[in-house]
């Protein structure tokens, strides 16, 4: 197919389109008219084949959907509502018309769900694999949380719970896919390519207000590390604390050490005042958010686990 | 290096930070404060290496620039400012620190000249060839040019000259480089990898008012014929007229064609009301403003040659 048409295809493909989308896709840039009193998010991340996904894992839609998914979660991660974003995708010769308009339907699907507008982008032939790139714009009216803001003495807190898209990740390269899959299997294989957003959450906790906060894409241990690094602390978790998916053991001997380094769950890591984590916690039920630790003067991460030893933290998730 | 360490070189190389950037590179998004009564421009474009450019080229500063500059020409194209842009690079292993850096340094100095903000973006490890996906943002008083506003007897035309840029993709794929060329092949290998992004002459002509804006990417033909679709209208072109680039016929036999399918000199095409053509062609001096036709109601897009005879336009580039 030609450049024009697939433009073409890919429009038809992605209607939902907000008022504030005075141009959309097809002109030289797309035209996005702001609240006032807004400010404007911006986040952008690549997919690529063979480094975030492989091309036999077959499932193109849901792949389209996970490219939107994880860049709204930065969105959220500053509180922020997503409100339009920037597709370019870069198509492999060996990618027939079936896999792209699939993707195009992910990408459309998930948009129209968030009510986000895809404004924009670049369809170009790939020399290599598949890359999706894509960028996220947003919006919030003025407070954010920032990494660089944790707090000696802080509550470090995690949503939800841990592991269930290293796992799907783990299934994925072991052969399995979702027709094959067990009823446990497929929910991880779903989590791997269908990370929930926490919109809701993060403008909850947000409000609160929390002090640094950010989505976990490399896993805990990375992420607290860029926290802690950007704050100028240091940290200690408890490894009782954190909250490992319950049915991890069914796809792994080892679930804690995939809770710790698995990325893409997606899930929001903040640190907060002490006093406030209780309002926190109740606020964004029925999402759990567990207490995992502290954030410490001593520039460090320590794992204390239940039989008081002390050890450093595991950095997270490489991609292959 | 490791993605952090990148970021960080990344962030280095590329200071410029204007006073609406609160938030830039290495928070889950960037966050940008618009000015009241604007409205915000978004468009994104992916380079990819083996489509787009070659690595045996070895021109990574340049290449750096060039994906800033094409970027900004979108947004001149619309009538606009640029303010910020976020660029994700897939970096395959066969790249050595110097290239990588030498794209950040090209992203930089291209950034500063003009004023604009790199306000995040994302790196990762490439499975295939080197990717360069940006998007570019910017802003506008609401007033824009749109490609499906060309009217029946609108004049077209054409800024600068055509085919430079084509005529230095020629030379770099029969081996030149910047080293080997003498001085007229320098200056188009120069033009293929550093476009003029017409900035001032797109907001002169957006307040003339033209009908009709564009940049030409892909060819006069290509781009044309988007203008024409877009519009529901046809168009006539005069070969005579087409500002052909005075030193092709020195790299080429058919200067012509190669003035005419070659893509990437990102003039502004424009169509507009005739008796509004002298006014913008002195206003924007010293860049030429050429007419090269008119647009008819008749949906075709026609040549007309010195010697009276009419054949269909060819269509523009296509990458390798």
């Amino acid at each position: 197919m030609q450049e024009d048409i697939l433009i073409q295809k890919f429009k038809d493909l992605v209607p939902y389109a907000s008022k504030n989308t005075l141009i959309g896709i097809g002109d030289d840039t797309a035209v996005i008219q702001l609240s006032r009193g807004k400010q404007l998010l911006a986040t952008a991340d690549m997919l690529m084949e063979d480094i975030h996904f492989r091309k036999r894992w077959g499932e193109p839609y849901l792949l389209g959907k996970k490219s939107i998914l994880q860049n709204i979660s930065d969105i959220a991660a500053m509180g922020g509502k997503p409100i339009s974003a920037l597709i370019s995708i870069a198509i492999p010769d060996n990618y027939i018309e079936t896999d792209i308009l699939d993707i195009y339907r992910g990408i459309g699907d998930a948009a129209k769900k968030y009510k986000i507008t895809i404004c924009g982008g670049d369809t170009i032939k790939s020399s290599g694999g598949l890359v999706i790139s894509v960028t996220m714009l947003g919006e919030t009216d003025g407070c954010y949380p920032l990494r660089k803001r944790a707090k000696v003495g802080d509550i470090i807190a995690v949503t939800g719970s841990l592991g269930a898209a290293g796992a799907g990740l783990k299934l994925l390269e072991e052969g399995h896919s979702l027709d094959s899959a067990n009823k446990v299997e497929r929910s991880f294989i779903l989590a791997q390519y269908l990370p929930k957003p926490r919109i809701r959450e993060g403008q909850i906790l947000n409000e609160i207000p929390v002090n640094a906060m950010m989505d976990i894409s490399d896993g805990i241990g990375a992420d607290l590390r860029r926290i802690c690094k950007e704050s100028g602390v240091g940290a200690v978790i408890e490894a009782d604390k954190i909250p490992i998916h319950k049915n991890l053991e069914k796809v792994t001997d080892k679930p804690f050490e995939l809770a710790l380094t698995a990325g893409e769950d997606f899930e929001l890591l903040i640190t907060m005042n002490s006093d406030l984590f209780e309002d926190a916690r109740k606020k964004i039920t029925p999402i759990k958010l567990s207490p995992i630790g502290v954030i410490t003067e001593e520039k460090d991460i320590m794992l204390l686990t239940s039989d008081g030893i002390y050890s450093r933290l595991a950095d997270g998730f490489t991609h292959f």
